[in-house]
């Protein structure tokens, strides 16, 4: 790719460092914020430095905060008995935006992941134990992605687990709500069924 | 949209306005930047704002430079009796990446569109006109998108350079090579029959 200066390709290379962005967006992007405004590339910049460099996570779930415990954590309508736990802050996002979940979470970090040199040690498991000893804990969700790494991690917990007196539990896997039978994949729909449930 | 934070909210507002990216993957990007290094962060924040703030545009041909006359106009090998007339540096560099031309070049720096509010007089046109005029430049290539506005723009240098003696003529429109007749839209084969050339 010819860059018509050095400043312009120095802009394109770290927009492509993104996730999903190549060298072709980053150009468009580039040559759209050399169109626009200079307030928007200013406050562009000092909205990503500062999202970088002061945001808090909670002391207790470790989900991203604007305090030192999180709002849910400290949330009153929020039922202390669960913990949900997830790889990271994406997650409870996505739970929180189902609106059907009244408990507290439990952000890991990552998951346990060899290839990528993530050993257990790296996640904020300890804290979790140490969180589902406490007597007012009754259930731990997994809500782990079912891949392999996830699986693994799931398991890890459990094992980790098994000498607090708390239920475990894991998110329903099945056919999408919505969804075709036909065009389920044959593993999700085995489980399906393996997994069966009273019909109500 | 639910932003655990005020610091995610701003990063991801701003994050959006970009062409093309919506809510959803600026919310993406954001958690990225999160996970990823502080460094990162930081180069990124600071290519964009040097990129918007110290580039320069070349006095001659105002396109994106690094000096006060741009090296393709500085160009040793380039031939100042050629200027294509584009839209903005997009078009520049995608020209030069065809490696066909070796002419010069004058950014417009936009077409004119009375939708937009945009006006011969926003437009680098006088500083074209003038360019025409020396005795040294022999032809103007359009090379304007074939749509309602780049046209009347086109329409509208023409009348603006009928005076100076320079020939003015305007990029080939017709089928795209390896494109397959029965796919191209009937306006572009209409005009690639009438506007034919001698089978060499």
């Amino acid at each position: 790719m010819n860059f018509p200066t050095r400043l312009v390709e120095e802009a394109v290379n770290e927009i492509s460092r993104l996730p999903g962005i190549g060298k072709k967006t980053a150009m468009r992007l580039a040559l759209h914020l050399l169109k626009a405004d200079e307030d928007q590339t200013v406050d562009l910049a000092s909205a990503l430095v500062n999202l970088r460099t002061k945001t808090l996570y909670c002391q207790q779930c470790h989900h991203i905060s604007e305090t030192e415990v999180c709002q849910i954590c400290s949330g009153l309508r929020r039922d202390p008995a669960l913990i949900c736990v997830v790889e990271d802050s994406r997650d409870v996002i996505a739970i929180e935006e189902t609106a059907q979940y009244q408990g507290l979470y439990h952000v890991l970090g990552g998951i346990i992941s060899p290839m990528a040199g993530i050993g257990p040690e790296e996640l904020q498991i300890d804290s979790l134990i140490e969180r589902a000893a406490r007597p007012d804990v009754k259930e731990i969700i997994m809500a782990i992605s079912p891949t392999m790494e996830g699986d693994t991690t799931a398991f890890y917990l459990s094992k980790r687990l098994k000498d607090c007196d708390v239920k475990i539990s894991s998110i329903a896997r099945g056919v999408p709500l919505g969804g075709e039978l036909e065009y389920a994949d044959s593993l999700t729909l085995g489980r399906s069924i393996l997994s069966r449930t009273e019909y109500l």
